[in-house]
């Protein structure tokens, strides 16, 4: 698999389009990793983001797992294509009441097209670590949009 | 397909609930339809609620199909218990920049431990539909958690 | 939706296509409905089609699910592009065991690269007819591929 | 994450399921690998399963992805329960024209009523292996079912 960028500027060029992302800052997600392939987001657990059992309401879960797995897929696209996600399925593995979510984004296969990822999430909880969600995450590179 | 509750007082536990959903409250989420299996949210179009282009984040159009789904599935459940999502999966068909975003959460098969339930989202902007998005949602009854 | 094919010669296609679907032939499937946008197949219940519990394994009714959201597909692509599975998703709603299973395929957003078709699959028995899955697929247009 | 059988039959209980599957022995489908937690099935490419352009179809693909994946989940049930599965999603990564297709079904979240498994498929040529396929599978326990 090649995980090689096509973009030198790669990694200012999904920085800026993260900060563009005015959903992940409303939520107050951060970008905590970045390498080709590859990307974390965190997002701490907050009374604003919960369903009615006070856990994570799974669109915050999802909305940080969508994030992680578009940027781990821009990482390699060529400086004049954007992504955007075609469909992705998710499954909420385990409740998700820790202080943070992590979100880890990795290309499972990169294409012209259609880049495939994966895009785990991690409940932090004090040096343990619990397995919320899993997905699979379809992305498109959409040629002269902007990212 | 059997739609009929098995809580008379279903009507105001789904929206007890909603209520209880801080996230959608958060983003601005509406409940503004509501029957046996089937239940619609709408959310406004603001500058929290994008991605880097301008659109809703896949997120926030996520999210409420999440929340419709599950609701959906609410209203069939019995008194005591209460609605977790396990898995769903998400088209996105169209960039949804339209002013608001509508929702609409319907049963396909009622369950004892497992419902399914469809949610189809719609950008409505001055009297046009655009059809954003298609889910498929797999909700589980959870026994002793209130909703 | 623009369900208007952009092959005068989609019908033909269509069916040789099927016919050259080995895997269709030795299941036992057949084209029984075809328009533009939407294809119908079945498949009868034999003794080769079962999982450990005597029902269609989920291995024979996606499969069906699959090829009939494809030709949904290919009805509406031009006469150069063949058609790929990218991704599907299918929720298995009732157990399968009905003597005859049809499988709808219909399209509902057509694309100039991907095509995203729903498939329901029924389970009929002497005039009933069961939900028996469900399912949302991508289908890819891919140039130059004989189809 | 505990994947210790509770059948201490498990083995055994696995192998005469695959048996029983109709289906895997007509599309010549062999179990080559079988631990608490994960089975390997193998598949060779013949005239019977190809699409129209001479790979293999996606339904055989699946196919063994999910029988993978099921059997994965049964070694950990209890000794009354059976397996089915409820929903899955595939992505298909790379065309599969390979000699050997090989699934591996791994649990990723054993439950009481409800596991969770991935399966990946790989392409074996010669010593070189092709991902071919990816999904994530939700299996069901039921209770009172042989398996």
């Amino acid at each position: 698999m090649d995980l090689r960028p096509r973009d030198h500027n790669w990694e200012t060029r999904v920085r800026d389009s993260f900060s563009a992302q005015n959903f992940m800052a409303f939520i107050g997600a951060r970008l905590v990793h970045l390498a080709p392939g590859g990307v974390d987001l965190e997002l701490d657990l907050g009374p604003d983001l919960t369903q009615q059992h006070g856990y994570f309401h799974a669109g915050a879960t999802s909305s940080i797992a969508d994030s992680a797995a578009g940027y781990a897929a821009l990482t390699l696209f060529p400086p004049e294509a954007g992504v955007l996600t075609s469909e992705y399925k998710i499954n909420l593995l385990n409740p998700a009441d820790q202080p943070v979510l992590l979100a880890r984004g990795r290309v499972i296969k990169p294409g012209r097209t259609l880049t495939i990822a994966r895009s785990d999430v991690y409940g932090l909880d004090d040096g343990t670590q619990v397995h919320v969600a899993t997905g699979l995450f379809t992305l498109m590179s959409v040629s002269g949009v902007k990212d």
